[in-house]
């Protein structure tokens, strides 16, 4: 068989860091018979300031077409304030792959108070993302664009998880005010609940949602959401398993429009702050991992990754943010050394 | 002097019950010599029904120009699925009165487990509430207008605020994303920023601001934000204080553009499920009064008003939603037997 192509982009700050613990990972799953290779890309604001360059139009294409899945640290540098490379290096794959669906669970064993077990799904190519507006003197104006494909695509991978594992979906939305884009969503919404009767799914306001989420997260399953509110959610949700250095997520298209379909990401950014330094919790980034190991079908080891974190977290092995004082190699390491 | 003529606005579904708690507490502040009067207005979900009319032009202008103040309920009803009514009549009021700043504050006493005091500044008169947009086949447009006048007035409120408190304050954004709406709040947030050394001001991103509040919202202090995020984030910092039974708000037009330039609601909706059967929560309507006897400048009134609400909880008087018994009527009796 083909070896599955695997393109590492680890971008800025501490993203370098915590993707350099994800390698031995996959080295380990190829060591185990998987077919794998690795390229490493370089975009990012390094490359950005030296070149001009973001992500070159032959670069999107070689990724487009010539890999299968890509992993990826973060992007965000001081450097570069107006976030251009950004845009156009991470918003871009997820739009330009049409990567509909970004799946942030909280892994109940992650929970640091009560058990909480939510999925969020979000809509990770449009909305408030579609980085339309204008700007005059005095008055700005952002589009939120939303298309029934796209819409109905998250809210079927949503239905067809919920069913599956028969736990609550929840919508966010805010149709009472946003009438057109969030109208859209509650009408696909009305009718795939009416094609899933077994699935006990309702909208909520997203504002009344998040009051009941802090209040008591535990009876949520999963929670369906645009991409703006979706990004809210996502990291809201990450404060019940530890904060956003352990919360993992992977985007995928479900149509498959592209050879590369799926981009796996830690729910963290590129915390300039404390890059360089060994503060960061790879956590995040090895969960992210062992998403796209399961999605690749590589369940054994998807689930003994996911295991050799949760064993090493209970035993006490902790960076910084969680209250410990591992560095991230050292971090990484405790959870390899469960394998 | 001219008695301070205040408009009642009882809504639909327990914004009656929670206004006829409010009413006494008018009637004592008259007693000890504040010179008001009030008019009670039909508007709502009923009389749209019985009529066609949500809040006629006459009424508008009514309201403007021969009151001071509004005492609002509560507008929303399932028989009115499209919601129109409570956009003539609640968000209009706030967008045609300029209500640019809608303060939500948690007060201290409030608190269920740790100690927050965090105020909300919500912007409240556009935003993604400018309800322009489009709906096309498979495709729904929403706009997001904001306005320099506008931010600035509220965020010239939060610093006057927090340079009086001496307190920190965080502007929630997405300007990341939202380039051009979040770009022109920056753009106001930075001058002024300059412009009040002594204010502790910083932007946060809006995602990583709910996870850190989740996480622990002890250290903030004052939170600005647009419509559409102070809606959001009031929500979820009602969390921290028993609920949106209790939270409070007042909106106000610092710049005075009608006679009629304030309006008291509390944060919670119509709550349609429990509405008639006396389950509703006074207290947020109660201390959305206080705020309103402080906006007049009736500081005993508004303090022991918060005084007696923070007794009566103090010594067990709860209703539903906080774990006890308490009717909405025993619990308006219960607070106000302690004037
Ligand atoms: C870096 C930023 C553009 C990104 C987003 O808003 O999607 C991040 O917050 C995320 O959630 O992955
Ligand atoms: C009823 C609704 C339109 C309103 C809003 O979104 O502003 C409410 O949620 C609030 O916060 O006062």
């Amino acid at each position: 068989a083909q070896p599955i192509r695997i393109a590492l982009i680890p971008g800025d700050g501490v993203g370098g860091e915590v993707l350099a613990e994800a390698l031995p990972c996959l080295e380990w799953a190829r060591n185990r018979g998987r077919a794998l290779e690795t390229v490493t890309f370089p975009y990012g604001a390094d490359h950005y300031l030296a070149t001009g360059e973001t992500l070159p139009d032959s670069a999107f294409t070689d990724l487009r077409d010539h890999f299968d899945a890509i992993l990826f640290g973060a992007v965000g540098d001081p450097r570069v304030p107006d976030g251009r490379h950004a845009e156009e290096i991470l918003l871009r794959l997820r739009r330009d792959l049409e990567l509909t669906v970004n799946f942030r669970p909280c892994p109940p064993f992650l929970s640091v108070a009560r058990t909480v077990d939510i999925e969020v799904f979000r809509e990770n190519t449009e909305g408030s993302y579609c980085l339309q507006g204008s700007t005059e003197v005095g008055r700005a104006v952002d589009l939120s664009v939303h298309t029934e494909p796209a819409v109905r695509r998250l809210l079927q991978a949503a239905f067809a998880r919920a069913a599956s594992l028969g736990r609550p979906l929840t919508l966010a939305h805010k149709a009472n005010v946003l009438k057109h884009g969030h109208g859209l969503w509650m009408r696909v919404f009305e009718e795939l609940r009416a094609a899933h009767p077994e699935v006990n799914a309702r909208g909520m306001h997203a504002d009344a949602l998040l009051c009941a989420l802090v209040q008591d997260p535990t009876p949520f399953g999963l929670i369906a959401a645009d991409n703006y509110l979706g990004d809210l959610i996502s990291d809201l949700c990450a404060a019940f398993i530890g904060g956003m250095g352990v919360a993992p997520s992977i985007s995928f298209a479900p149509h498959r429009p592209h050879r590369c379909a799926v981009l796996a990401e830690p729910v963290h950014g590129s915390a300039p702050d404390i890059a360089g330094q060994g503060l960061a919790n790879p956590v995040g980034m090895l969960l992210s991992t062992a998403l796209l190991f399961r999605y690749l079908g590589w369940e054994p080891e998807a689930a003994a990754l996911e295991t050799a974190v949760s064993d090493a977290l209970a035993a006490g092995a902790k960076t910084r943010d969680l209250g410990g004082t591992l560095s991230t190699a050292a971090m990484g390491r405790a959870i390899r050394e469960r394998f």
